[in-house]
């Protein structure tokens, strides 16, 4: 294990960290807030810190390995968070410092769960750090430092494969870096657009970019206790629109504006867009008489439907008592979850697709034993390893979900509670069902249920394994 | 496809059918119900159809292919069903046909979901009819009939394989039709033993049999709307215990009778009464404040917890109402259900153990991608192809599973009913937890709704594939 190459690394988080601090101090100067003293003091805690771990001394063997990587990856989350949330906590605003972990670690990784009953509350320069910490949870914070830090070419592909979602990472240009910033153009660009249809709609620039910020990492804390429900219906569409673009594959942006438009459509994206159609229709007949005209129906089941397939988890309604079909529904599109490569969470539907043609071509093998078959994806073959990563996956997460459901489950919530608050946690969406749904928060939980859901937070957005490595003892050997 | 093959069988197996009713129709000529009428006219409909598929032409061709298999297995336990169901709707017993399916898959793939809720109203013979479903499903019919009627000696295994629990089958001497009779000698005396126990313990010798025949299939139809909660300690005890032997790989049963301790001590087995002892344990804590006294709760946990990992599904006291902590571990039994190659059905402890491997193996690699490794088991490495299988059968566990749940969910009843009714009868349980729990029935579901847990029956208790494969339209190609 590179330790000293480890800390190098989360020195850099930590000046980021501190750098990032910059738009809520901003914010708090601008509404005259004394916030800002908290925002100033975490920045200097983080800054001499982060001068510490990379100026002193550094790292002559820059090499890392696979495990370095892994251990880079979780470690750099969990430091983020553990500073992220001390505004929150030394300002007296969030009390507990559990639940201004929680807080943060569901923005980071673009949750978007609260443990807070009156998010309006919170100062602005609070709100405003709870969205941007989504915004740069979104595309990934180490994406993001390779995008301004050189670290030694070759070894960035191990970190960039364990933090970014899907199975399989592809590098568009040659150089990592070049990626990185590309990437994170298409994000800035997007995250523009939003923001500016949504001035446009009505929203002051505070609400906009809070809402902005909460869309692109397809976070979905809201500023309000009613979520997106008090705006009018032009913006529930923006916003519906922007969860959706924010859950498609980053390179079929790429390939869009190098005018590959066959690359961009990808059967992934396809069958995102097939899933969510599918879905909207069922939900809003499912919904027609509660709601009482088939247009508001839709309008609804759109937003409910974007909001969660996306990850995102903002609510314009409470769907909680909704008919249990589309409860059923909606809680399925909790684990399909986004699109590889997008900001969004989930199981992700490519792996969804893989899982059915692995399952297609076992049962052609059965019937004919003699025949050899590949798993084919977009015309092209999918490499055994990929495959059988998927499975593994798979089983990681069922294994995952259920030891937290009976951890939670010591807390005597009921089944679906439970069930929905993991699903929630470990897809990154937000609200689940029940005592954890929209209208709801996770404020209630023990404390042990509240780590037990951080980890989950973690695990599902560095998708399980960097997480999984970090209590396997053999990580930690020679 | 060899058709004329496939109908020979199935020929064969309603002769088998026919037989079979002679046990209600002696019960029916002790007890001088009108009842023996229906036996009677159903023996002569499979006798008449059986002959005429066997004795008219014997089939040139015996090979028989890998599909071949899996399509009479299917087929063989739809035709069984469909002809059993006659008794309870032709008497008029059940008065709708779909009622009385459902009742008899519920037997013969010892699942003992059922749709009476007055079952102390069947007359006595319908009763032992329903019991000795569970005593023929229970070690599997074909297997049954190859143990009596000469098939082409190679192809077999094909059979076997495609009837038989567990992600994989080894004969344990050279010849197929012996193992099946060696297998059976053993479910017989175990049943023997368990009647005499019953027996000694004051049950009279109808309800010791319907209750060894239950139990040694792993069953769980009672003949008493209680099921076994107005019996004395002794016979739960008797209970428990049987149940718990009748999860047990019956090949360690043979190593026992061989003295070979060391070969009948899997770590299938011991993992098995691991999990056994460890959530005995918890939930007797668990509810302690609920039942009273500490002897008492671990009476009512062991009953539970046996009868669900057992997947038998009787009960003695009613667990919905229990904590949800001791409803979460009854949940997560369901799944895991028992050994492979027992009666018992669920996902099988040995699959769950080679899923734990896998992902430990996978994880050693992400450490040391260099390294070579092989998932072992009992000190022996299991081959690849078994690993693979095991997890393209939680694949299509999963994927069959949330089906199931979104047509079910039409229904309009509870997220836990629904999700406790689908794992209720694709791992061949019985009860679930609130509409379905132990007290309650399976009567109030839509036609629909039926009709797709009689497929999850079938699907469960034949290991998915052979069900899968008959509605896979390759399956019926040249």
């Amino acid at each position: 294990m590179n330790y000293r190459m480890i800390t190098y690394i989360l020195g850099w988080i930590l000046i980021f960290e501190a750098i990032f601090m910059t738009v809520p101090a901003i914010t708090a100067v601008c509404y005259g807030e004394s916030a800002i003293l908290w925002f100033a003091v975490t920045a200097a805690i983080c800054l001499a810190i982060g001068l510490l771990l990379t100026k002193i001394k550094k790292p002559q063997d820059k090499k890392l390995y696979s495990r370095d990587g892994y251990v880079i990856v979780s470690l750099s989350w969990i430091v983020l968070s553990v500073f992220g949330a001390l505004p929150f906590f030394l300002s007296g605003e969030i009390p507990s410092y559990i639940d201004a972990l929680f807080e943060t670690v569901s923005g980071f990784t673009t949750t978007g769960a609260s443990i807070l009953s009156d998010v309006e509350k919170l100062s602005r320069s609070m709100l405003i750090w709870r969205s941007f910490t989504h915004w740069v949870g979104g595309m990934g914070v180490l994406v993001f430092i390779m995008a301004f830090v050189r670290l030694s070419g070759a070894q960035n592909m191990h970190i960039m494969k364990a933090e970014s979602p899907g199975p399989s990472v592809s590098k568009l240009v040659p150089r990592v870096k070049t990626t990185a910033l590309l990437l994170y153009a298409i994000y800035f660009v997007l995250t523009l657009a939003e923001f500016i249809l949504l001035i446009a709609g009505g929203m002051t620039p505070f609400e906009a970019l809070n809402t902005s910020f909460a869309t692109a990492g397809t976070g979905g804390f809201g500023i309000y206790n009613t979520s997106i429900g008090g705006f009018s219906a032009y913006i529930q569409i923006v916003v519906i629109v922007f969860m959706l673009l924010f859950s498609v594959n980053f390179n079929s942006y790429f390939f869009l504006i190098k005018g590959k438009i066959k690359d961009a459509l990808t059967s992934e994206v396809c069958i995102f867009f097939a899933i969510v159609a599918v879905s909207i229709t069922i939900i809003a007949f499912n919904i027609r008489s509660m709601v009482g005209n088939l247009g508001e129906a839709f309008l609804d089941s759109s937003f409910a439907v974007s909001s969660i397939i996306s990850t995102t988890g903002f609510s314009t309604v409470d769907f909680n008592p909704w008919p249990e079909l589309s409860r059923t529904i909606l809680v399925l599109l909790m684990f399909i979850g986004a699109c590889a490569g997008s900001t969004g969470g989930g199981i992700k539907v490519s792996r969804i697709i893989i899982l059915f043609k692995s399952l297609g071509k076992e049962l052609l093998v059965m019937i004919h034993p003699n025949q050899v078959k590949k798993v084919k994806l977009g015309g092209r073959p999918v490499d055994h390893e990929t495959v059988r990563s998927v499975s593994v996956f798979i089983v990681a997460y069922l294994l995952l979900f259920v030891a937290s459901m009976v951890l939670i489950s010591f807390d005597e919530h009921d089944l679906i509670t439970n069930f929905t608050a993991v699903a929630a946690t470990v897809n990154n969406i937000g609200p689940g069902l029940e005592l954890v749904g929209p209208t709801a928060n996770f404020g209630f939980f023990s404390v042990l249920s509240k780590i037990v859901l951080i980890f989950d937070m973690l695990a599902g957005r560095l998708e399980l394994f960097p997480m999984l490595l970090l209590f396997t003892p053999a990580t930690w050997k020679k």
